[in-house]
């Protein structure tokens, strides 16, 4: 059943970069808050976001020997997404293996397990989110597959889904739907920019989206 | 049930500016060891203390409509205290949100619940301590109430009850309590000015504070 | 059964420096991925490591008279380490004792319960690893043991053991071990020196550790 | 500020009863879905509920003294409710308590925190929901008190006030609402009554709720 | 996007019964340790073990709506499997429902969130698992989908796919793979009668697998 | 480093069948309140308590090959006591190696880890105590140890220490420490008799244990 599927589809590389700068709470809402990974995935770094096309690992507990297979598939601007086959906060991932997917042009990972050597990282300029930071070590004996559907942290990872990912979490959004979901994120951004002018001038919510007769139907007295 | 207290009473501005100084752990121990929240509530920024007004929040699971009602309730140097009426770790708050609570004084959130934007909101300076970081999207659908009492992350919240955050967590000070315990934490600090000092110099809390005979007397042996 | 044991061994100062510089994830391997604390345990400030001799803490739930006993038994270099006789999250250690500590030459603690005044301490340059952040403060009631062999965060830890810690976690050597533990360690980093260079330049994992065979002998496929 | 409260007042002895019987879901869904303590809070028996009046306890963490004081207090028919004022899992409780507390007439105990002995609690007909299972001894050091309003497993509790336990877990009445939540919850039980014999007759939720045309109005489609 | 589908396809009705039989640990080996659910997924009821057809639900965090809507779509064997949009642990699921259910031929359900009434559920033969239970209410109020594919408790569930579920928890089959894993659990049992036989009369694994040379191998040494 | 050590120490087996029937709580108490396994080890099983000698097992995280070779060095009465080298929620024992492990006359398993078959092991009388329920099968690739000193669940364990385990969770008890330990949990057993027999007739504990006083002299008030 360990299998490496080669040729995956990616998302146009201009529409990946605008969904990373559209971040993480504004494409989960523009594509009808689907998506979303646990909130258990965090990153290793603070005030950072991008976004890249999911090369997708699917690994034993505790086995990291997937991870090279996958660095092979890398191109520029991919992000390795490991979900492992059971629970496991062991340390699948650490500078070395960051030294070779950079050489891949390769500048973040997604890890629903553990990560280590995280200042190493950090000083690298590599971006983790995981669900754990631990030196446990893993073993390389039995091979998974790359790029197959997954599920990472809760939400389910095709190859080549476009993976955004930021301060708030990670979200992914399916390739096909790329284009789409950052129409609609251009969209939102735009009606918050003047949402967030009005509201910054002191016009209260409950006026600009006229909440306050629907509050009152629905029972909420003043006192 | 769903109801907005509109008139509560604040502390004094300059008590609670003082109380803010004194920092969580003083204030906790100055009032008893009472009032702590859970260590689940943490901050999104480092390195940040202040004290403010709660305006209290009692919200649905999911749903933030009554953070813009209270909102409006607003006073400089208030802080909004959301208690979900069931555990949830949505992202009841963010950038918009917080612009416009900016925009009405106040500097500050508490939630027992998820926050997203937190990039944004740091470069705000908008300080938030939450249980979660989530970026997931809530609904506008049902009421609930503002400046009612609250449990928020296990401590009870009374509406104008001075909230003191810091790094090591948020405390609850009750307003009608709050100059008492300003002048316990202040001759707490004070004293402990001068504790600091000798150990720093080297004298030891066994010397200090004469522990050597109650610990022989409970049975502790040197070997 | 309360006890302090005042003359434990310590390891060498130049050779617990070395394992600092060697991180906790090399370390960790290099003794055979054994000693690693809990991915619970995590440190109050960033991009930090270092290496100190065991002053070990068995202290009550809730109970931090021991550490004031302790720090008597403190040297240049050493690392409090402490382990509660039963899970709790309070506020054991703060300011005060860091301060005393501190003038003791003891640079950084070890705690499987909470901490407290962190923004104090990462200001004092006093580096904490602990499995909570929280002011709730804790009694001076029972005695308990210094010295003594204890498990901290799932790790045994003997007094004079070399403790391990950076931003990956915390991991012990056994301080009779520590010598050989270091000499497989520096080796380890000079082999992944070369390992760094070859796999910057974009040579695969796949080619250097030569794993296509022993994939393919195990059933990957390619597609 | 420790304290006991020798007089309390209870709700009705048969309006407790009833309350008992309606069990924690239908008097959690009478009064507006509040007063629910935390998931975390499991009985150790199964397939039984009750109801009875709070006798509170707010004990210091790892310590049981209150205990003793409370039982003192204990009338026919009282629940104990303990808050620990930090969150902590030793077992504060077992059987030579509930031997202690079954002769003033108590028969159930509600403890945000460990229990023990459990095996002889359920032969006893003592019946236990707590946060945590362990035989883990507290001591008897500091006085906490008896008979104040304190936070129990998230919920707020006052002397007196009605609990509700069942295998659903604890939901707290105030004494001042038991009978107005009772008159509800008798009758959306005898509204429910109803509804079940309709559904299990085939009838659908969708058709006995008018739920088509809502769904159909915010945008339900069928393939 | 809310939608439900309505022409599900099922496995074999003898096929599934088999798989029951099988049980949640046999089948997850049969097909290579995929397929199964988080260990937070547990049963309200003990010693029990079934299999089923899953009628999925993808339900916004604290919405029960949805779950009307797909009993209309449930038949005979089927079994519900709810997925919140966001992690939730509040009450969908209680007897009102489990009564409607039951017309339509449908035994149990698998809820990545609250179950209520599990009292009930019990007495009525209603098979139940969950990652919480919990009495807090839900509302209707935002429109879900019906036999979409979902992520439930970390596995990926199509509309149609078999539910194996018994004490050691949740095992999903994708329906196309149904009878080859099928067909290798029960040649696993077969053999696994054999091995039970020959262990149950005393001869060791480490002879009846051949082990000892292996281990030697890697290095096992005996004292 | 992976070895087995052959011949163990036992202690006396009265004794150990004597420390069962005091209990986890009693012995726990009666030395010295050290020794208890975390709150997370819980029974698959109902009130059933038992006492045995422990075969320890290193085993890495996800794999159970030293399962079968310690199996080999059971006797009769024997406790099998597992610590993966790194937390670890996977099902390494079943069915199949409680088979083997009767056979040795082994009747029960205190694991760190996940248990599965749990319906069968409960319907072949083979008690397990363990950190988690899962089907998730481990793998036979690296060898740990038998019969070294381990942590398990945070306590530490030495072969041949007895494991006494009930409802209440697991205590280990040194086996030199076996004898003294038994003497006096038996001495507490027969004065808590009396306390029992005093309490049922209902004189409180504040008398019984004279507390009135000593909680005035700490300031309790009565109001």
């Amino acid at each position: 059943m360990a299998k490496v599927v080669r040729n995956i589809a990616r998302a146009d590389a201009d529409l990946i970069r605008r969904l990373g700068e559209a971040g993480v709470a504004t494409v989960h809402e523009a594509q009808g808050r689907t998506g979303l990974m646990s909130a258990r995935m965090r990153p290793i770094q603070q005030d950072f976001g991008m976004a890249g096309s999911a090369v997708t690992i699917s690994a034993p507990p505790g086995d990291n020997w997937m991870i090279h297979v996958a660095i092979e598939q890398l191109r520029e601007g991919d992000v390795l997404v490991l979900a492992p086959t059971a629970p496991c906060d062991m340390g699948y991932f650490g500078d070395l293996l960051a030294t070779s997917a950079i050489a891949r042009g390769c500048r973040a990972a997604v890890l629903d397990c553990g990560v280590r050597d995280t200042r190493d990282l950090r000083a690298m300029g590599f971006a983790v989110w995981s669900t754990a930071i631990s030196a446990q070590g893993t073993i390389k004996e039995t091979p998974g597959s790359v790029n197959i559907p997954v599920v990472c942290a809760g939400a389910a990872v095709h190859p080549g889904d476009v993976i955004v990912a930021d301060d708030d979490g990670v979200c992914v959004v399916r390739r096909e739907d790329a284009e789409a979901v950052l129409a609609s994120a251009e969209k939102r951004m735009a009606a918050e920019e003047d949402k967030r002018r009005r509201l910054a001038s002191g016009e209260l919510g409950l006026d600009m989206y006229d909440f306050r007769g629907k509050l009152a139907d629905k029972g909420l007295k003043y006192e």
